[in-house]
């Protein structure tokens, strides 16, 4: 297509209000438009890329014996209400009444939609196993959506479902996923992706992953070995802590800590390490307000999901009333007398010799021996793991922690909605059995914004040509003049002809506006036609990326570009690990 | 695929709440499954289906120079609000809050969500013309779903929107699209589809038409004029009437008409025609309850539609009370003295004798001419056209009144949604202008579902190549015969090699089971290998509508098979008009 019939503008100014650069150079470019807040509608350069996403992803869908269904957006209130989640899930599930006042809500991710297309299906053992998947727009009525593309509430996702009847089962077909996750992220020119165990949170089920591609811009934290190659998110990392190497078990002391209010005032204070010192944090749960004191290591930092989920309820930072019997500053374990729910972290296992609050203002303990002083207490690990912690796969201090945008998921769900609905199938000794699920999802657009943020440099993406929004950018740097246009209009004529993706540009506009719309629009393979070269019988081809730039003669044009794209996929598929078959007859 | 992995089961009971056929069949198919009320999930068949649909109709647009974007589902209520659609469209528009508290609508049509992606991009002449469409879930709260997927709340639909700068330029366009929408329904594979003019309706703007599939269980009217081709639906038809035969006028007499209630009871007992009768309807405004009494022919029909339109306003059958001044089943237009608007409607004209009510229990008037009794009156069309009636294009009395469904339409939208959401360019002189604007829907799901309605038997639909959920259909008849699973095995693995869509039935199950789902696939070519031509070295080739019907050498299968449906493809092809371009440069 020609550029200049390509709708949507593209801008030299950079958007004050975009945190991130993906989402900067989406508006730039012209590949998304702002509707309402966290909701876009896409220009045609993106629904290109997206288009392309999907595809990659339905190739390794469908390849993996998983089978293409649509869900409504629209769901009957009815149906979450049977997995228990209409009430379980927060606002980011939006609810609503049709004009019959039936409760209905907008899918956020289609479990229950699932169990219901197959609860009949799949009412005997010898239908499975078997996988469903859709490519479907989804809702998400999130409290902040952020940085274009990467949060929004409206969004295109690829959400898969597969049923078994043993956790074995489920587990071979949970690897066959995974690379076929692998493989899309690859094709996708992001081979880079790393998987990483996760929480499960809202969704439910045991084992979980996520596959984060690693950016500075990265909305999330994650946990890298570069020595085992162990990965997990922050909520599903072990921390865990080395004691060994601490001070001898001393007399407990109370002594003045006039002043000190942080742990750091107090251990400074005191001359002693706060590795070895005890620090409470103070929280309430939502529901009943109860007060939870977290005691730590000085240097460590609550997980709240992890605490989230050792208690199995929400809290919030504590308000610290007069009356509670806190000491806000001087919280301790020992003589602790306040109505509260009491953690020791895992943090302090081992150390003898602690410095704590002593639950009096301006007073801290010494010397305290939590087994001797308090006796048995059960350590539980509720703490952020560090950089340059311990390894919990290998044991060294090799962790290392990395921002990262989740561009997918999968689930062991077990049997949380199959249970939940009432699916059951009959086995083959005549048993009434519940089936055990997974489930993986892809964002479409998400995974669109997240290689942009991988791969741009200042004047625009740099798409991979497996995603790219066309394959050729062709400029004709002259189309006053006649040689230059006819040269170009051949090019783009034969190339079309061929079967090439080529957007045009014929425009009458200085040669810097047209390679700042190529460079925006980041098409990885360019032929520019000027009239210096094309008086030489010559064009220049070059990648976006600027590692090939070369004359080459205008006859072998179609020879060359042909082969260069094929090149550029080769690099691709290179990186494509071998597929892994579900074993499926 | 095989046949015993295709999730979604089949059913030989025609469903008891199914009206029309398309809808039992995509329920004893495994094409579809109820979720809500109007609301579906689709197994695998019905998505190949859908996904073929989509390819045809998105190969159109992009050769019609349409390029695809994508809107939200979920749109501000401020955006429909300017262009006033927010309050004019009914409770069909479903309207919530978000959790913010902000006023958000599931989009039924994308016009609003149109300018907006362009209201910028389009400011300047030189931009013009264009066209963008997407492919996209939509929402239309009705209040009566049925039919199955015919007319649903939740429905997937194409909608394209052309932008031009003069009407000329939008009618020019009107007609590439069309020749596409021609060109889609005869690729898939149903070419019979019919173009009509229409009444815009919701949508606005003057010129529209609706592309109709004929087929009894429609639910709309279409009418037809065999001999000159003209076609409309029953709102745009306009109304002709011959009444050149009528009695010359006669004296204006009151009679006795005692226990007539109806103009055919006053007719029988006058011993005069119908056709020179007037009778009256009578209405009330929606939102003023004031009457309209609609004076016409005994013998035709009221077609509300037309007199919404000719009104402005909505109405209603009328509540006659007792003091309102008209007599029901006596009502006349001579000594009308009720506080109501009359409309006489254009059946009546030319007539120089009429019977009519005499406003007065038990009474009627003969002889009454409208010219000489009550003076120049405006005459309406607010009939209904009949069955014979005369063509108001040819002037024949040639008009045939069929049943069809709605696949299509497209609208010459005017200024109506540019004007109100303020888009305006700047023209080569520098002055400013707002565009026109046209639209062009198309249903992926009904359209899928009246393909079924059109092509089906008793046994299942019959699907053309073009959209068929697979190419072939593999009947091993005797898998437990070793030569006959090798044969299949080998025939099946062929061909899927050499990229033919072939679904593959190797289960152990009678020979009328396998049938019975092989005819609910509807796939048009099948392949049945059965130990007893195999022992000659031959398989049975079939078409799923019985014209092929032969005996195959195995070894020729695979020729045999692709010679038969590039036939199949070339039948549908020689019906697909030829491709009207756009011209834009």
């Amino acid at each position: 297509m020609k550029l200049k019939n390509l709708v949507g503008d593209r801008f030299k100014e950079r958007p004050s209000d975009c945190v991130i650069e993906s989402h900067a150079l989406s508006v730039r470019g012209g590949y998304v438009k702002y509707v309402a807040n966290g909701i876009y509608s896409l220009y045609p350069p993106m629904k290109r890329v997206t288009a392309k996403i999907e595809n990659i992803i339905r190739q390794e869908m469908d390849s993996a014996d998983c089978q293409e269904v649509l869900f409504p957006v629209v769901l009957p209130g009815a149906l979450w209400e049977e997995s228990g989640r209409f009430t379980s899930v927060g606002e980011e599930l939006l609810r609503f009444k049709d004009r019959n006042d039936s409760s209905m809500v907008l899918g956020m991710t289609h479990e229950e939609a699932a169990v219901q297309l197959v609860r009949e299906y799949g009412q005997t053992y010898a239908k499975y196993p078997f996988a469903i998947y859709q490519i479907q727009t989804k809702f998400r009525d999130e409290a902040r959506p952020r940085a274009g593309l990467i949060r929004v509430r409206e969004f295109t996702m690829k959400d898969a479902y597969s049923f078994h009847t043993s956790q074995e089962d489920l587990e071979k077909y949970y690897d066959v996923m995974a690379n076929s996750y692998d493989r899309i992220f690859a094709k996708a020119g992001i081979p880079e992706v790393v998987s990483v165990k996760s929480d499960s949170g809202m969704i439910g089920g045991s084992v979980s992953h996520e596959y984060m591609l690693l950016v500075d811009a990265g909305e999330d934290s994650i946990v890298l070995c570069d020595d085992c190659g162990y990965s997990a998110n922050m909520e599903a990392a072990d921390t865990t802590v080395d004691n060994s190497g601490c001070a001898p078990a001393g007399e407990l002391t109370k002594v003045l800590t006039p002043e000190c209010k942080t742990i750091e005032d107090v251990c400074a204070f005191l001359k002693s390490p706060v590795a070895e010192s005890c620090k409470a944090v103070i929280y309430q749960k939502n529901l009943t307000d109860e007060y939870v004191v977290v005691f730590l290591r000085g240097d460590y930092e609550v997980n709240e999901t992890k605490l989230t989920n050792y208690l199995g309820e929400k809290v919030h930072p504590a308000v610290v009333t007069e009356d509670c019997g806190l000491v806000a500053g001087f919280c301790g374990p020992y003589n602790q007398n306040a109505n509260c729910q009491i953690i020791y972290d895992s943090s302090l296992k081992g150390i003898e010799n602690l410095c704590c609050g002593a639950n009096e203002e301006n007073y801290h303990y010494t010397g305290l021996n939590i087994k001797r002083d308090i006796g048995d207490v059960e350590y539980v690990d509720v703490s952020k793991i560090q950089n340059g912690g311990i390894c919990p796969c290998c044991g060294k201090k090799t962790i290392r922690i990395s921002r990262g945008i989740e561009v997918g998921n999968i689930f062991q769900l077990g049997t949380k909605y199959s249970a939940s609905m009432g699916m059951t199938y009959t086995d083959e000794d005549g048993s009434s059995k519940t089936p055990i699920m997974g489930c993986y999802g892809i964002g479409v657009g998400r995974l669109a914004a997240s290689v942009m943020e991988a791969k741009h440099d200042d004047f625009g993406p740099i798409w991979p040509i497996s995603i790219a929004p066309w394959q050729v950018h062709l400029c004709c740097m002259r189309v006053d003049k006649e040689d230059c246009k006819a040269a170009s209009d051949k090019i783009y004529n034969d190339l079309q002809n061929a079967g090439v993706e080529v957007i045009y540009d014929d425009r009458k506009v200085r040669a810097g506006a047209m390679f700042a719309d190529a460079d925006l629009l980041g098409v990885p393979v360019r032929i520019t036609v000027g009239p210096k070269h094309l008086a030489n019988g010559q064009v220049e081809l070059s990648t976006r990326d600027k590692r090939v730039s070369r004359l080459v003669n205008i006859d072998e044009i179609q020879t060359e570009v042909n082969a260069l794209i094929a090149e550029l996929f080769a690099e691709i598929n290179a990186k494509v690990p071998a597929k892994k078959e579900s074993g499926w007859d």
